[in-house]
């Protein structure tokens, strides 16, 4: 039999503390239970900190950075060549011509052996001028770039046509004057120097700096291990998809809901079970479930309302997990504690329930405390039609988000279904979770709310 | 060697047509390219259509749904208590008292067996109120619920206390009248009704709408198949990560960065290769991959610039491939066309020309074409520090953005490293390309400019 409205005096505090029976305290707000989820998987990762990986970089997409990585070499390793032009010496067009007027005076100079990328060409002799290929190594000496476009003539010498370094009577080319040095030279290490950090501990890999590994010659990365959640469905009523239902049974949606969100977060799911309404069950499956992969965070949904058949609450009275009202709605019945050290959440048992405690709860104490997933972009956007909250409660909505024809402006969102939670086809015609703040009831058409993308 | 400046008079036609030698085009705008990049794919797969995979649920997450699913059952699929409280006969609770005072009368009713979630009730007698769990089965007979905490007593009878249905004096409870028909009932079909479309073909499959799929009772999907790409990295300057370096030698970032950005954006890369500076190679190289693997689209990095040595350019002379300047800082010379009869697209040597490639022209082409990914989100940003851009160019910088502090507001950015296109420790120190469009070569600090969120 259930017991409504028992939140213990202090949630981090012990359960059995002494307080009054049947005492109701006022449901906690969002802000205090986000606190307390970030709180507890901060603590969680405090005993027992990540692991890491050492993964190729392909694989490491997504991941986090393990540790601070120092650059190996220089970027770029050596002095190159912006430009597909001639290398020279800055000093052999040093201002010859009038140098006031609207075009610069010519002057002419040797042409010597061209210069491919990935050769290592010889000293650049004063007086001469050589082809050089964007990304090319600068020869010892040269210390500037003239563009093709601006040499006479503005091509290159076929290469047969070049004679040998020293050689009699090469082809020349006209090159204007004035020129300063380091023109359209990428010094090396202009990027990065040897030594420098590159990457901080704790980034996001994406496709840029995985790109800037392996342009440091880095083809392998440590990072950190995912977090391993155990996760578990309960209800007497759920049954696992692409099975058969009796009269009042359901599908299960939020095991893949929920893993689905936990993957896309950057966690493991370990485990996923659905556990029927047997307290005893449950308890036992937990503990044993814990000792074999000791993940790093237990998720329950379902088991937690005021119903005379809450599994959940029953079956870990005993535990140091709390459960409380959270004045949001749906999913205003939450669980929190620790099973067997570990941090545990339970979260109600509809699916729409489930999405908003993850969003609003989990996924920010995951962004905060492991790095990972980015937090939901929020915006602002104008409401499409009038809307109402409960008293004192922060209403989630799910809506769909319009951007703004341009960017810079304010997007629109119009609701999609009505504020129930059991309501999984509105939710998957979202983009967006809608804040109606508590505090205030009504919201009219073209009020300007809050909206988190889901997509983004 | 190299002829600078050989825009086909027509790039949709044949390169071989009837132009003069030498005379210089002005260069495409980035709109007209990417409509030629789009167009491109989209031929490409309207010839050759993408396949479809089947796959589980959670493996299908970020996949294309390939075809409409209609509904095979309804959601809820029977009607049932969106409470945990009494489930009733409304007319038994009609208005018995003065239905006018600032509290409803209560009626007594008897309590019958209670209703736990997944079972199926018997009846409900008239005069009977039936304990009934949040997502149980509405009795027959039972058209409304009243919430646990309206009844008096406000919590349920110990269910071994209850006695069968039918026995003498069994406990009663009083509940307030006035209640509606339907009230607290989630009725059969409420989210969707059994044959009504669920989710449209062409949908992208996220946590919500796998989650409306197993709710459905479906287990697995039918996905749209990734395109398939050929991404060749050319230059005898290019060294794969992990091996050391000769002087005049760099590492190959461009193989990391495109394929990342590519399976980030839902396609699969293939195969990958490192390819040398010789044309004959890279031909026969290339048709024999193409053979072998007939993938959607071929994308080469590198060779297609102004020097004497553009392997790709040289290379690829007689294809269907034609090569061109776009009004675009970095990443301006490209290739487009067609190599035995498969869309090829070709990329400039350094990395953030790369980068810049696939985010303006292949990655809009990619989602308009395939559905996904999703274009990347547009933001206005305020400019932090003065800036310019070529003249006659769009220039695409790299920078920080920073949201504003209150959803609603501008948000800002800086610009991270300068705009020359080998700056990759700068790329991976950005979030965001920093547009600077045409026909504009100044813009102060304070300009609104538009930015691409790269991680979002």
């Amino acid at each position: 039999m259930s017991t409504p409205h028992t939140e213990p005096a202090n949630e981090s505090g012990d359960a059995s503390g002494c307080r009054p029976a049947r005492s109701p305290r006022p449901p906690r707000s969002v802000a205090e239970h986000r606190d307390a989820v970030r709180n507890l998987l901060a603590a969680g990762f405090r005993e027992r900190p990540q692991g890491t990986e050492d993964t190729d970089l392909i694989s490491a997409r997504g991941r986090i950075l393990a540790a601070d990585v120092a650059a190996p070499g220089s970027l770029p390793p050596f002095a190159n060549s912006q430009m597909d032009g001639y290398a020279v010496h800055s000093a052999d067009l040093a201002a010859a011509g009038n140098g006031t007027g609207d075009s610069a005076a010519l002057v002419e100079l040797a042409v010597a052996a061209p210069i491919p990328a990935g050769s290592e060409p010889p000293a650049l002799a004063r007086g001469t001028a050589a082809p050089i290929m964007t990304g090319a190594m600068l020869p010892p000496g040269a210390d500037a770039v003239v563009p093709i476009e601006q040499a006479v003539p503005d091509s290159f010498p076929a290469p047969e046509s070049t004679p040998p370094a020293g050689a009699a009577s090469p082809p020349a080319v006209r090159l204007p004057s004035g020129v300063p040095a380091g023109q359209y030279v990428r010094g090396a290490g202009s990027d990065i120097r040897a030594g420098e950090p590159a990457l901080n501990g704790g980034t996001v890999l994406g496709p840029g700096q995985l790109g800037l590994l392996a342009a440091l010659g880095l083809d392998r990365v440590t990072v950190r291990a995912r977090p391993r959640v155990l996760l578990l469905t309960t209800g007497d009523e759920v049954v696992a998809p692409g099975h058969p239902l009796q009269p009042g049974q359901i599908h299960d949606a939020n095991t893949t809901l929920l893993r689905s969100l936990l993957e896309e977060a950057g966690a493991q799911v370990q485990l996923t079970r659905v556990l029927a309404d047997s307290p005893q069950e449950l308890r036992d499956r937990l503990h044993a479930d814990l000792a074999a992969g000791q993940p790093d965070l237990v998720i329950t949904s379902g088991g937690i309302s005021k119903g005379a058949y809450e599994v959940v609450k029953q079956g870990l009275e005993a535990e140091d997990v709390h459960f409380l009202s959270v004045a949001m709605q749906p999913g205003g019945p939450q669980g929190i504690g620790r099973v067997a050290g570990i941090p545990f959440l339970a979260f109600p048992g509809n699916p729409v329930s489930c999405v908003v405690s993850f969003e609003m709860f989990l996924r920010p104490a995951l962004s905060s405390v492991t790095g990972l997933p980015r937090p939901r972009l929020q915006l602002s956007a104008v409401l499409r039609e009038d809307s109402r909250s409960p008293a004192g409660k922060h209403q989630v909505r799910r809506g769909r988000y319009l951007p703004p024809a341009v960017p810079g402006g304010t997007g629109e969102v119009e609701l999609v279904g009505g504020p129930s939670s059991h309501l999984v086809h509105a939710l998957a015609a979202s983009n967006a979770l809608v804040h109606l703040p508590a505090g205030r009831e009504s919201f009219p058409a073209g009020t300007e709310v809050t909206v988190w993308l889901l997509d983004r």
